[in-house]
């Protein structure tokens, strides 16, 4: 039985790109097959828990303006779960999304003990576990929360004190027991709180001792009880904290490569958190697959002239090519997929917003998906970028990047040759015409 | 026999903290001793060559304002070097600082080949030993310039065309060869051209692995001269190109570890790359000793309200306190120093304002070392932070560290002994007062 | 009888500059007289309510640290709102500084209705009129608070419903009744949602025409009842708000000029704000001054490398000495004062972080204020800057300022004359080194 | 007879939106009627000198890359100057766009005094003439370079010394003599000298009261010379100098209004500009038109994660659908333009690069123009702004504006209505999505 939370809004059609409505899907049809693979299966859209179900509205300056009947003060807490669960389904429902994630603290109350906690979230799984039974609907990944309770203020695997670190490493043996049982494809960790507020009370290295730490025995866990899905670590470079150790793709590459888990660990990489860290998103992802780690996205857009983390709907359609240009050179999303990490605007009240909003961006992605592919099939991007780095195929420069020279040997290769190399035009603007040909 | 250029400026003289002109040391006192050793042992101050002798006091919208005698049009090059090594050594000697550093291209004309360029570098290093033998002053590191001809545009090390490659190792080589013979405390590389203007055009993997295998070619041929010198990146985030892959700190970390390059490569760290990378100059400083790669430091201060790398004179006494705080902590420099990468504004056209700019700093700089030096004696700051982390050293904690315990064995422990960790202040205002007892 | 909140805490004494307890003042001695002032008339410091009080340590990612006793769910709200006030009291006193400031919805909880909300309001209010005439502390300024409440999320003076503009209006009335009653120095208005989320939805020329009309009754109110005290607004670019009209001091001095508002409002200006509307905290100063519209000041510092307002207390000298000096180039303050709308970082959970903030902020901005003060004594920052603007004191000159010269005229002048204008060292260096004399 | 500089290109053709061709019009159809005009009428695209044909290819850190035989050193500085005219006009012709731009210095050399630069400025003029008659180009704007020359290192308008105000009055006069004579349709100041490096060295009042009378006198001599053009400035936050009085559109405004000249003067509004100021370009746009001053538009883009100036192509569609919707808001442009002030990236060093941003850039923003005018004809943007603010209709709310109530009447209708305002949903993400049907 429906909770009437929507109304009598329909699960929203596909209308094709002649509609004038933008409450149904003009490029997102699930079906349809870009470059091989079906457009479901390209994306791997999931739903957030947090920004639709949890978060009231409030910022800084401001309190709540949703009001949603599962937030009213004075409920019985579990009871708020469930209903905010039933919502949550028919949300999936109406959308047509086949993904959904969460923290352990959405989707239900922390008790007074960690057992009571976990007890409380494990219910809610149960009741999760019907619902995906009945819905289709899988887990893209799961995640702790510890960064909102003030225990966690002064970090949870960096905290100064280690009866916090015990306290976090059993908070997450029970989110990965939980996303284990429902099957989610990936587990992921954001260390809001894994960071500094200032120097003076700080000893750095220490904290990345303790993180590094961290991270091997949840590496470890999952090998322990068989978890098939892959480690995330969201880059974000600040905020809450003034600096986070997981500042972006690339320090957070360092950061494996010191504890020697680069090879099990990948990222899960927000829009949002790149513009904060002073990339662009294409950015991130790129350095990602250079690197190896490229795992998955939390697709979102931060408003460029604000300095906090704001989680617009990416709505960018050109943007969005460029995004999932790098993607698709990737390779693709394998456990991974396209998380809808945005909220609302607070002004944004209405039920039907939530719709609204999820399925306006869904739609400039597949848009963007759609032209990534055009990109790809055109292949003058491509094949510039190939013709550019060409003279590295040649016999005695492939064999400096083979460690097979030195300074001496290239010395007296320009004196001996008379090299005066010619600079080549770059063609940037070319380039950016070429993309604006498919967007 | 005088060029003149600077009048009859006499050296600086150490005047005291009562002094009330600003064209004395009231700080800065060489063989003062702070902490068992010399000022002057302690800061390493170096002369920079590029901002002082060869930048013209142009910007992106405006032409020289400088005119330097020996920047005039038409003038024969080499004489105008000549006389410019002239009017350097008459600079550090007024200033009484007792290193300089410089790129290649400083100190003389570019030539028709690289051959010609080498031996106009070759003949001004001649003139440098001598006044070097003559004067004490001493070279605290060489660099090469491959970011302004117009053959590195598209990078030296990351260019798609490797005879361009070929041509920066030739041309590096050289540099290393002078800054050897000159008897260099170190060799510096800033990759202002290592990175991209789009990734439209750009394969970064490849271009990481040209720019890994070139750093190691580096290193290698460092040993192979018996260069006892440290090689240092001085990281920089972007400009002049959209993204330089020598980001900050943490990431040349992760490409250091990439390439096994970690214990062979130090960090030349700015404080306006800091800035511009999102950090304060204490971070940087700060996680370059977490990560065991501190160098040295190119002192200047980036204006907070503007994007580019403005090079001001370090004045800010707090800010220079928290700096040599860190570098304290790290243990002070070895082969580094404290170079002055700072630059005139290029309204301040009078000789005597190059002198001035380097007093000014010199004795902030001095005052924030004094004040650390103070904070050390003082102990609380440090004492703080050993409390706060004390936890780590119960056996129970140590061998969370050292890996003996699993998600498993913690999550037992929290619900076995029913931890219910409870938070402590972290008196960040404490901490700043206390600072403020000694800037 | 005490709450015994902050424990046997006195108040702070004066220990003059070799103290090195960081909880006493060593410079902020309230009965010295600084240019024939005593330093507490001089600084006005004013202790807010909202950040001490009110603020439970939440943060976007994060719950309440603080946990005071007056906060707790389910208490009684007007009784919460007594002891609240009781505490703020007995800080005002431990800290011995002479004012507080508040909004409305700081000291009293909101009602069913505007009526009821407006009586708690007056109730609290009587409490505080009895306390001021206890202690002697006295209200700086009062302010209403229209961004926390849902009925506001689209604006207070600029909400497209005109019914939401009367219902600012009503809740203006009051709080401006109250700060009259209880002898305020001035009111504050501050737009947090005088702005837009989006232009997709918005009517700037409409918006500002209401805000505008808005002002202007608070103006003729403001003489209807006779208050003495002055109008001020507290610029703020964005945050909330993507963007806020109040943007800067020349945005608002246009604003106040567009609707004949500019002799009667005066300006609030916020260090924090000023960096995020891209200004140093002198520069806003500065322009106030140079408008004529220079009122008061809200003390606080922003994190360099945050993008949000992160309020820190202002600790940094130097930067407290420029500011201070151009609030004494500008006459002082005559009504204004010296806000500290600055709070503790959320880790700082301890009663007495509270009080050490306040002390060693305090103590901050009383060297900053001396070595202004000393600026301004040593005369030569002034002297230079008359005599670089001397030549229009010249006859020929003035007149061009007068409106007596054409560009035809100027265009003679030169060509007659043949002007070749020199260019003139503008000094900065040396001018930051004799700052550094007196900080 | 052609320079060959373009070897042979064609002047690019319109081949209709299917064309896979970057270097043709997709979409600049320039007889295409939209919304009963003329794109070539509605765009008004004008080619610049400066970026062109005068910046060599030059960054802070680099020397030239264009290389363009009418920079080569030793050239004659006239003959070099024909040149570069002929150049100019092959490539307006190529591009088949009707307007062009120039700084007097852009297009002829200084000379030894100012009369020569004048008569250098003035015989290239009489080049232009003639090239404008046999080709039908025509003059968007003209301006004079104040900014690039040492003499105006200090500022121009704002100068401590009164010479430079007068010989900036005399060039100014020189370059609108030019600016009527081609028959310009505009004549444009851009102040990048007029602010401040250090508010040690400056006082700003003296600084606005010159920058306030010497825009008079500008605008005192248009009518005297009967030049019919707007006279329009064009606002940048910061860049060269570290501020510049005219930050943005609502700092602009307050500056016209206290001298009086807000009826006089318009915006030329740069996106990459409005991104320095911390606006998005249709926030400068909306800004402009609410208060009365829009003008003319300088069209290029800033990198969003670069903090200087860096005057890209624009190339984003949706953005620059948004910025049109607010041009075809306020109008559209009546003597203003869409002038593009982008330069190539400095790698882009083939003369075919210059014609393919332009057709690239003039091609998004043809589609922009084609989306904000079916933005117009759907009508529901416009309607759903119009209804949020309906009730400002009503008799009673519009008394308010008109200035008919006060806070107590207003105070009074609250309490007696019992008004508690509802919120209603601002719906965002609904009309961003609206946005997307037509980009
Ligand atoms: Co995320
Ligand atoms: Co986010
Ligand atoms: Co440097
Ligand atoms: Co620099
Ligand atoms: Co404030
Ligand atoms: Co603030
Ligand atoms: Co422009
Ligand atoms: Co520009």
């Amino acid at each position: 039985m429906s909770t009437g939370f929507f109304g009598d809004l329909a699960p929203i059609p596909y209308a094709g790109p002649d509609s004038r409505d933008p409450l149904t899907y003009r490029h997102y049809n699930k079906d349809e097959v870009i470059l091989g693979k079906r457009m479901e299966d390209h994306l791997r859209f999931a739903v957030c828990y947090w920004h639709n179900f949890c978060w009231p509205g409030t910022d800084p300056f401001g309190g709540d303006t949703f009001q949603r009947t599962w937030m009213a003060a004075g409920g019985d807490p579990m009871e708020q779960a469930r209903l905010k669960a039933d919502v949550a389904f028919e949300m999936f429902q109406i959308l047509g999304m086949p993904f959904f994630t969460f923290h352990d603290r959405d989707i239900a109350p922390e008790g007074n003990t960690l057992a009571e906690s976990n007890a409380n979230v494990n219910a809610i799984a149960d009741i999760f576990q019907r619902k995906m039974e009945e819905t289709g609907v899988k887990l893209l990944w799961g995640t702790a929360n510890m960064f909102s309770n003030r225990r966690y203020m002064s970090g949870a695997a960096t905290n100064p004190n280690p009866d916090v670190f015990a306290y976090a490493a059993a908070q997450v043996k029970n989110a990965m027991d939980v996303t284990h049982r429902l099957g989610g494809a990936n587990y992921v960790l954001w260390g809001g709180r894994e960071g500094y507020e200032t120097l003076l009370n700080t000893n750095i290295k220490q904290e990345l001792d303790q993180l590094g730490r961290f991270l091997s025995m949840v590496v470890e866990y999952k090998h322990n009880i068989g978890f098939g899905g892959a480690i995330l670590i969201e880059p974000k470079p600040q905020e809450p904290s003034k600096h986070q150790y997981d500042y972006d793709v690339a320090t957070v590459y360092g950061f494996l490569k010191a504890y020697g888990l680069e090879t099990e660990v990948k990222m899960n990489i927000e829009q949002g958190h790149a513009i904060l860290a002073g990339h662009s998103f294409e950015h991130e992802l790129h350095m990602a697959h250079s690197l190896g780690i490229f795992g998955s996205v939390d697709m979102n857009r931060n408003d460029y002239q604000c300095g906090w983390d704001t989680d617009h709907f990416g709505m960018n359609v050109p943007e969005l090519a460029l995004a999932y240009y790098e993607i698709l050179m990737a390779g693709g999303f394998t456990s991974g997929g396209t998380n809808f990490d945005a909220k609302l605007r607070r002004q944004s009240i209405d039920p039907v917003d939530l719709i609204q909003a999820h399925v306006g961006s869904a739609d400039a992605i597949a848009r963007g998906l759609k032209a990534a592919a055009e990109m790809i099939e055109d292949g003058r991007l491509k094949s510039f970028v190939h013709e550019r780095y060409a003279g590295w195929q040649k016999p005695e420069n492939a064999a400096i990047l083979r460690g097979e020279t030195s300074l001496e040997a290239l010395a007296e290769r320009v004196h001996g040759q008379h090299l005066e190399p010619q600079p080549v035009s770059g063609r940037q603007e070319y380039l950016e015409s070429l993309v604006n040909l498919f967007v």
